[in-house]
């Protein structure tokens, strides 16, 4: 199997050498000549753009991209994977974006034979280096299975989810949960701070009950420690929340805790914090309460 | 020590009987003769009231009552603890009850030289009746060290805080994340249903990662099955987050999250869903989309 990788960022280049130390033929391409140097120094080959790579041979196409208009720039537009003129081809789009717009690039693709699966992962640079990602996976069943393998190289755990947009879907649901898991961790040891006690004893004393959480034991720490290094950065989280809004409403669902986290996230670009980690969101309820709980 | 035990409802009641099992002298008191002799017959005394129970010789009273008023009642009100006319004594108050109010009942004890510490707790009827209940203690510390057998005579987590009203702030903390996070869970899923995709595929894809908690693994499972047997009922967690706003504001706190619960939880009681466990908080994204996640 001959795979072509779009999107060598800060996720796609480790993603992609995972690839290529699994076995697989890999072709890349990027602006940056240095870039592919050091990918050729790996045994991959350099391509031009996505039509020169399904032109030298590609029949899967995995795309790591911002958001949606670079997908669908990189599939539909000029010098994209269409444009590589082969149909029967499969592009993996491993992007975190709106499923809505993973359904409507499926169904252009679908008019030159092309198929989509929407494959967004979550896990930051460290799994990406690690190949331990976790895949979210959307489309046809067949196909899903078919790349299974390809997708193996670069996760631990990749779970089918339903039909195209559905990994999407489930991405979003995910960053829904982890803002508002993130929000309400901030908001309840700040209270406990404003009101006398010590977060830090409050923390100890909840997390391993019904409150405990992922978040929690992750970012409480953070929080407590003063540390908003990314990690996650809110402008990434913002992009989530837009799309996960996008999405809701687009099938006239409220989601009144993604709205209120999304407001409570624009508090933090006006404060200059968009490379802040996620956990930053307790600088929110900082201004807002005029105490710190990462003061001891 | 002998020990004075109010409040032997479904909570206490348990607490009371894992004191005697301890070897602790303990005296109850309620209006139910069967009740008394219940206790009786497991070596405890019974008395009229807390007043009686301190004539009897209690040390230490116990309360496990439903809010504030009654803790108000049962210690300085008529038949109360300070009737009982000894100085010199400590009421270890286990009910869950806006730590305001903690701190006034216990100024108001200490003018009759009797102290106060809050004691909390978390975990349902199972977890009293095993003795394995999590303790949050508020007060001071000599006191909390001198009384530790006793709570962990109930508990198997006991975690000082803080002074008088800390366990009650750790309680309300805990409630105010457990309500969110439940809240967010059937946002994000009751999401992925509307928007086509299978609620369980998308809870078994994101449980593991940074969106899991105690509250994903327990309640959506509930949620997906229709199960909103109680478990935690949806007018105590109102009381508590009555509790938590009452403490907030008293100290001009925004707590936007825990403020936004409570009106979900508002429309859950109008519909007579009162004692519904609190996953039943789906019920309130069932009505706004008009899918449930419970269906297949």
């Amino acid at each position: 199997m001959k795979i072509g990788f779009v999107g060598l960022g800060i996720m796609g280049k480790p993603m992609a050498k995972n690839l290529i130390k699994a076995g697989f033929d890999v072709v890349v391409t990027t602006h940056k000549q240095e870039v592919i140097d050091e990918f050729v120094a790996l045994g991959a080959k350099g391509a031009k753009n996505a039509a020169d790579e399904v032109k030298q041979g590609c029949d899967v196409i995995i795309t790591m991209l911002p958001n949606s208009p670079q997908v669908r720039e990189v599939t539909l537009g000029a010098g994209g994977v269409v444009e590589g003129g082969k149909s029967g081809i499969t592009v993996l789009d491993m992007s975190s974006i709106d499923p809505v717009e993973s359904q409507k690039i499926s169904a252009e693709l679908e008019k030159s034979g092309i198929e989509l699966l929407d494959c967004p992962v979550s896990g930051g640079e460290p799994k990406a280096i690690d190949g331990t990602l976790s895949v979210m996976a959307g489309g046809k069943k067949e196909s899903f299975d078919k790349f299974l393998p390809v997708l193996k190289a670069m996760a631990s755990s990749v779970v089918y989810v339903g039909p195209i947009g559905s990994g999407n879907v489930a991405k979003l649901a995910n960053q829904m949960v982890v803002a508002a898991n993130i929000g309400v961790v901030a908001e309840a040891l700040t209270f406990a701070k404003k009101a006398g006690t010590d977060p830090r004893l409050v923390y100890e004393a909840i997390r391993g009950g019904l409150a405990g959480s992922t978040v929690m034991d992750a970012k409480a720490p953070m929080m407590l420690s003063g540390n908003y290094e990314p990690g996650f950065r809110i402008k990434l989280h913002i992009k989530d929340l837009t799309n996960a809004l996008n999405a809701a409403h687009a099938i006239n669902m409220p989601v009144p805790m993604t709205a209120h986290m999304m407001e409570v996230m624009q508090e933090l670009m006006n404060h200059g914090e968009e490379n802040c980690d996620h956990d930053d969101i307790i600088k929110y309820y900082e201004r807002m309460t005029g105490v710190s709980i990462a003061e001891a």
